[in-house]
């Protein structure tokens, strides 16, 4: 049992740090000064699960209860900072590795986030109500990463993006559906955050895209 | 008493089909895939209600706890999905008409949302305070439509749409000032919710808008 | 006792004023019609207290238990529009002096806001938690022009500003620290005010920055 505590918080710290960068990369690019980087460092790591706190009336949110999340961001978003001012120069190659380092720690990210989003509407006493639990493990996953998008301009990505919720989805429902079945919650969490991890790359490596409609004539 | 509490069920699924639409449409013309014109379509429908429940304190919200008007606007979205992709050649008059048939939904919509929305607030204690009534009445109205245009990077419609919002106020202040008159409660929905779709029609039939500030010299 | 609440409170009206301006003239710089123009004037003075009051569970929001604020604001707005309708050619002189008052205003808004945001999380029983009372008094402060920005959609200017959001915190931290002390509440907030007028005046007349990342070959 404490092991299994031990291996989601660290899962959980991977996304932390992985959200963390991938909102003060956002905010570099968009040249805002060092607040707005370490804001949107914490933004998306936070965002989602303060979200699922408000929905089920959890407050004051659990950043707030438990701040490791928050300085963990906040500490990733400064290194950012840091490694961007003084490594200018980046070889294509690391950039790629980074890339694909980031990709694997955001699906982990997104796996936890969406299995322990669920877990945390369960025991808020919802768990009879499937749909909530689903929605509100989903709202944890992704609901960061829309505030980092809006806050920065952008639609939020996960509308385009190679399956992305989806992924959340499937998760969010299979672990629900082995809570229904009694399962062992600790081995439902790792079996539903293991779905998760790889439907991502699955849909990285194969570039899975839902469907569009095609527009010819388009205004804009 | 059963009849009536049909009628105005009819008119809030009119609403969500309605919003869904708008929202389902605007993620197709800014390109979004499956998951996005869903997540738009269920967006202006239910955002408005969450924004209501959340201000109000009552957790989780409605939306969670009776999932028939996400349900619908999931499905309208994907309705909507299946018919731009089908159906890719309209005629000018097919488009007009349905554009005049949205728009007579959409008002059904804003009166149903804004009523609802005070009753709401009336029934949760709040039925002494008449700001916080009408106001919330108006954000219940509302509220979905800004969250929807704020998703793919809109200024909110309504704040430079033909007299949208001040019809919503219209409607939640007259169902209040009937409350206070203690009119039978039924009666006043059904004045307050026609009250603002004649303003709504009215004002998109006779091009009203709010004034504004003429400027000569912009910069931008 | 008397006479310092009296002052606390004309300090949050200068506040209102100030942050209801900065709104009325982003919408009409926008080309919002009047509604857009009162709303965006009533956001950013009243969605710090919002954001505040949803996270501390103390619902509904201030705002709506007592209007005053929103109805300054309003009358904020509306007076901003006539101006702006019948005064439409401002010499330089003019718009300089004008800038400067409204940018000393928005200081004591922002430090009176924080302050006191800081002091409702203490009294709403978490004066153990300095981390949730520092970072509820700054979204207190800062929260509502976050939410103007998005709404006419800008990347938010406390993201690129010189030293806002950082001024704000010191003043939060500081009035916490007092509060540890246990040091008369009415000085402590004084000081803490004090000190965010202080850091921001001199902020905007030394032209502070906080560092970014300087970028070279951006793609955008």
């Amino acid at each position: 049992m404490e092991v299994s505590a031990a291996i989601i918080f660290s899962a959980e710290i991977l996304g932390v740090i992985a959200f963390a960068v991938s909102g003060a990369l956002l905010a570099i690019e968009k040249k805002l000064d060092l607040f707005g980087i370490i804001f949107l460092g914490i933004t998306p790591a936070v965002g989602g699960g303060v979200m699922r706190d408000l929905l089920l009336g959890a407050v004051p949110p659990y950043m707030f209860r438990n701040p490791i999340y928050v300085f963990v961001a906040f500490l990733t978003a400064i290194l950012v900072f840091f490694i961007k001012v003084y490594i200018r120069k980046n070889s294509d190659r690391i950039r790629l590795i980074t890339y694909q380092i980031i990709n694997i720690m955001d699906a982990v990210g997104l796996g936890t986030f969406v299995v322990v989003g669920a877990d945390t509407a369960i025991h808020a006493g919802f768990g009879k109500n499937g749909f909530l639990v689903v929605t509100v493990g989903v709202i944890t996953g992704v609901g960061g990463g829309i505030l980092r998008d809006l806050f920065i301009g952008h639609i939020p990505h996960i509308f385009r993006k190679h399956v992305y919720a989806i992924a959340g989805f499937v998760g969010a429902f299979l672990y629900y559906y082995m809570y229904i079945l009694d399962l062992n919650p600790i081995f439902a969490m790792f079996i539903g955050i293991s779905i998760v991890i790889l439907l991502r790359l699955m849909a990285t490596y194969f570039k899975w895209n839902l469907p569009r409609v095609p527009i010819e004539d388009e205004r804009r």
